[in-house]
């Protein structure tokens, strides 16, 4: 398994009138944590995309257990559980500053060319990098 | 059964480098169709927030088709398929000026009374006119 | 001298907890005054960079008069008040059901080569459908 | 004068189809960039909502001399040069990881009682911190 921890703080843009931070911005957090765990890897997204590999979201659900609120520095915990094939499933937690659960879901990708943008493997460098925690 | 078509244009601001409206700008999207459905009804969320209830969203889900191009009218399709109790789950799908299905999903509202913060059940007139559609 | 009128209604996610519409979501509002009197002119800006024309923001300026609440439908009123040449300057208003002026304010966009994104000319149809305009 | 730096990491999100930072997330940049002046200050926003003191924007201007691309940091650079009365105005530039200017700009913003939507004077305990820097 792969796992990951980050951090990032509510912005006043990111809040709505019912005072917590908007539903939809946690989407925004989900891909904070997944930009750092291929970071940390090795291999940042840009540099996928330079390669030409495109990563499209296929499908993604989240649970909202407790808001966020407004300059909140919220820990987001992002974990690949199975080596990706032609696809990648990121599960991500998001916590308060106590340390409360306020959201958990996963997000699906595709690997997709961006020549042909038709699907394709996981590229080789990645996945020969993450090969080693699943072996 | 509840059901209400509106449609939304897919702005530059939303799209992202891959050249497609970003995936978490359909949760707004879906937001437009829920705002229209209860409009429709005669019961905008704006009153439901001055008559003291909200409505945080608990849970969300999507899955991607196609991609959503810029300056594209997207077609919103929105159902209520069963009559809300404490909390409310609308369906989503949309859908592109060609017909073909963008993306499907569903996403669980709870009411919550704006004073005490704890959960409460669907406003009475509201509840009413939606029952007339589920007898 | 060019103008359009469309309008926008204010979603929830665009509105902030100070119960307003976060004053950064005017840009948006912009934009889509821009999308509207070109598409109205017959020459969408999606045309424009299908014909290797991207018009990237030089500079922007706002002063905010009111503030503008959710679900409200925002009149936008869109002016190209001088003949483009390598740029070209946008005057926006945006006033709230009730015909106050809520917002004023201008957005300043260059021609430029989508691939040597060195500055170019208005495209000439676009130059010649707005020449009627300004002659 | 009162000077703050802190820096920001462009999401996939915040890019449009240009391959560039939507220039309208520039507004959220500069926001993030008044937060965390305040913050150094011993007077964070959040604290000055709680007090009863909102600060709505009145103005702001943004011109743009590069583009910001996609996973850069960016150095946010935030002055306050006049003591503030009943307003204050905020002076910003954004720099990329190779130190080249990317936008300058300035926003200025009212400072409002949140029970009766007047404009009132800057609240003491941060007139006082803030004083000392101008005397």
């Amino acid at each position: 398994m792969l796992r990951n921890e980050t951090s990032v703080r509510v912005r006043y843009a990111e809040t709505d009138q019912m005072g917590y931070a908007y539903h939809g911005n946690y989407v925004q957090y989900f891909e904070i944590g997944r930009t750092e765990i291929l970071r940390e890897l090795g291999f940042p997204y840009a540099r996928m995309e330079k390669d030409g590999v495109l990563c499209p979201v296929m499908s993604m659900q989240f649970r909202f257990v407790r808001p966020a609120m407004y300059d909140e520095l919220i820990k987001i915990c992002t974990e690949i559980r199975k080596m990706p094939d032609d696809k990648v499933v990121f599960h991500h937690e998001l916590y308060n500053e106590k340390g409360k659960l306020l959201c958990g879901g996963s997000v699906k990708l595709a690997f997709v060319s961006s020549d042909t943008r038709r699907r394709c493997q996981v590229p080789e460098v990645l996945g020969a990098e993450m090969r080693k925690s699943f072996e």
